[in-house]
């Protein structure tokens, strides 16, 4: 199941990111299930990984490999090299080496991503002597191929494109990502690949990065579980004929923006795939004090089971919303303040149900496949946004029945 | 569904404590649906409440009474009288005027209690024609009737009853409650009486139950989702022979520990009756730094629906909890120095699956409904203890459908 219609665009082409998948069979033999990343020699390369203390051993390598100017990602589906102990390390190390050696570069340049089931051993050997076929096949013209090696339980390949111009030169901005999020039953997790053929130095490229991530891929959750695998990297090979991006430049907003759009559509296609999903909610905080509070109560709402098992039977129950706003944490919050909306029906007002509310409005709402559920505290004036999917009989059945 | 048999146990009689109860139809006509409980004059009266922002109308009303010496106990299922603004607060006030009227007290000595659906007003009309059978009836042998006409969607009534002897002098301990925790559906939700015919001053009652409660009702969870009305009163008649315990007295630990004790036993019957649940799941996390720490990684596990659907399905899915423990926000915690065992199984060891682990001992124990889930972090001595239930397709349908 999933939210929508969900077709794969067609991606552009991102000059100096060339791509190649294989077959190493890894979890079964039927598809593609490792893809060969490689980015032109002046590139730069940002990179966020999971928070879980317990990362993957794929994950602690590439952390370490980010200083090494990387030039290759390496990305297997299947089985995620995590709980794996020191094994792990090694088998993360030895697959780097299998790409080294069939591309003639450095190991330490070499960035490895792993999602999959847990607490299995990598099979390196299934990985390395599928190497050369990756290798044979890199042309830029795969994003879509690569989209469908790297899902797991996904139940479409998930890819956004986009160009922006900068002083009369195009600047192509691809992303490809593996979901659902937090969700995935042994599943770890949420991969999400950016390319783009800008020039713009690593330590920029970084915050840009970060910036986008926080209000993107960090605002979206299924069931708040963080896996051990989540990473999302953004290359830039610098091969567009744009000038530099540069921290004073005009042109860093726009890019910056375009970036942030791209990571914000991966993200939301992401919850679109959430297990089970029938519905996207996007919770919208307004007149919160701060960023953070408002964030606080949009998690705390999105987490509550009873809220989505709610929005599962479309039923307008808001008194299990403002439950969830009122064990938010947040010190001091008055009732008759807070206001409540689906989509533009007004349900909450003064402390209590709103006096114009009717049901068959609320209904009317909640039928919806996408609902934008939007809260108002009456404290200040930040805004801020979660995404969101509903809670269903699907989500159990696939999280039960995974190993039977 | 619920985990266990759960016969309701014969409960002895607390001297000074009466109860009564009606049928006000509040919801239905076909059960009790009030409870009204009467103290000796000399009775002392402790309360904790819901940390909910938006608490319900009787909850402000019952802490405001709590300075008024209460005397009486009025407990309605099937309205909530949450969310209800000041039409609310009116009728809790109300419906307290009304006890007071009946039993010739005063309205302020009268604690009002809640639980049912959110957002529907309160019919005190029919609350308060009802009181004058509820006050006929007023013995100290019926509690089973009370705990009866305290339940929503509760499958069973919960009731524990334990003696103690103080200097010889026998003193008698009686708790009810309606659960289940924090996830009934539009049902607000836990609520807790306990009575005892010891002699003790207020201020040493409440810091008995506030130390119990933290150690019960404060460690078990079944969703996260905290409602508006919860409550946990304890009232000590003083009518036992026994002297009064006093802060230095050598007998305030026996005390203590024993409402501690009856406080743990319906704690630990609520999440049997949790919605859905099928297995108890007994979390036990030693060698924390801290008791908050390890608190926070027991409720981290407990909250997570990967780890509570993989219960439900009865695979060991080491995986998820260890992804849990790693998110659950402790610095520095170290994945080699973590081990996890299910009953006396080692599952987890040395970062991995334990080498002398096998697939057939892990089942054997999945397979029962009650398993305790043990987390050593090799951080230091604390230890703490969650208890949580499993997450079941029951679990979706009961919510989803409460209100179709």
């Amino acid at each position: 199941m999933a939210v929508g219609q969900n077709e794969f665009p067609k991606m552009l082409q991102v000059s100096g990111i060339t791509l190649g998948t294989a077959c190493a069979g890894i979890k079964q033999t039927i598809k593609d299930d490792i893809v060969l990343i490689a980015m032109a020699e002046q590139s730069t390369c940002a990179a966020v990984f999971t928070r879980n203390a317990f990362c993957a051993a794929p994950v602690h390598v590439a952390k370490a490999n980010m200083t090494h100017q990387p030039r290759w990602l390496l990305i297997n589906s299947g089985n995620a090299n995590a709980g794996t102990g020191k094994q792990g390390m090694d088998d993360a190390q030895l697959s780097c080496a299998g790409v080294a050696e069939v591309v003639g570069g450095q190991a330490q340049q070499v960035l490895p991503f792993s999602t999959g089931v847990i607490g299995q051993p990598l099979p390196v050997a299934k990985i390395t002597a599928a190497l050369p076929a990756a290798f044979a096949q890199l042309s830029a013209g795969l994003w879509d191929k690569a989209a469908r090696a790297i899902m797991t339980t996904d139940t479409f390949p998930k890819g956004v494109s986009k160009v922006i111009t900068l002083d009369g030169h195009s600047i192509t901005i691809n992303g490809i990502a593996k979901g659902a999020g937090m969700i995935q039953p042994d599943m770890a997790t949420m991969l999400a690949f950016i390319a783009t053929d800008a020039k713009i130095a690593q330590p920029l490229l970084q915050s840009c990065l970060a910036a986008a991530v926080e209000q993107s891929f960090n605002r979206i959750t299924v069931d708040g579980d963080t896996s051990t695998n989540d990473a999302c990297v953004l290359m830039a090979s610098g091969c567009a004929s744009a000038p530099e991006i540069t921290a004073d430049s005009e042109y860093y907003q726009i890019f910056a923006d375009a970036i942030m759009a791209v990571c914000k559509q991966v993200a939301e296609l992401i919850i679109r795939d959430g297990e089970g999903a029938t519905k996207l909610m996007r919770i919208v905080v307004e007149q919160a004090k701060t960023d953070e509070e408002a964030v606080r109560v949009g998690k705390t709402i999105a987490h509550s089971p009873l809220v989505k098992t709610a929005f599962f039977a479309s039923d307008p129950n808001w008194g299990r919303i403002l439950a969830a706003v009122g064990r938010a944490g947040v010190d001091n919050m008055v009732l008759e303040d807070v206001q409540l909306f689906l989509d533009d029906v007004c349900i909450v007002r003064n402390g209590g149900c709103a006096d114009d509310y009717t049901e068959s409005a609320g209904q009317r709402v909640m039928k919806q496949e996408e609902i934008t559920i939007t809260v108002k505290l009456g404290r200040g004036q930040a805004v801020q946004e979660v995404l969101t999917c509903d809670f269903s009989y699907d989500y159990v059945k696939i999280n039960a029945e995974y190993r039977t």
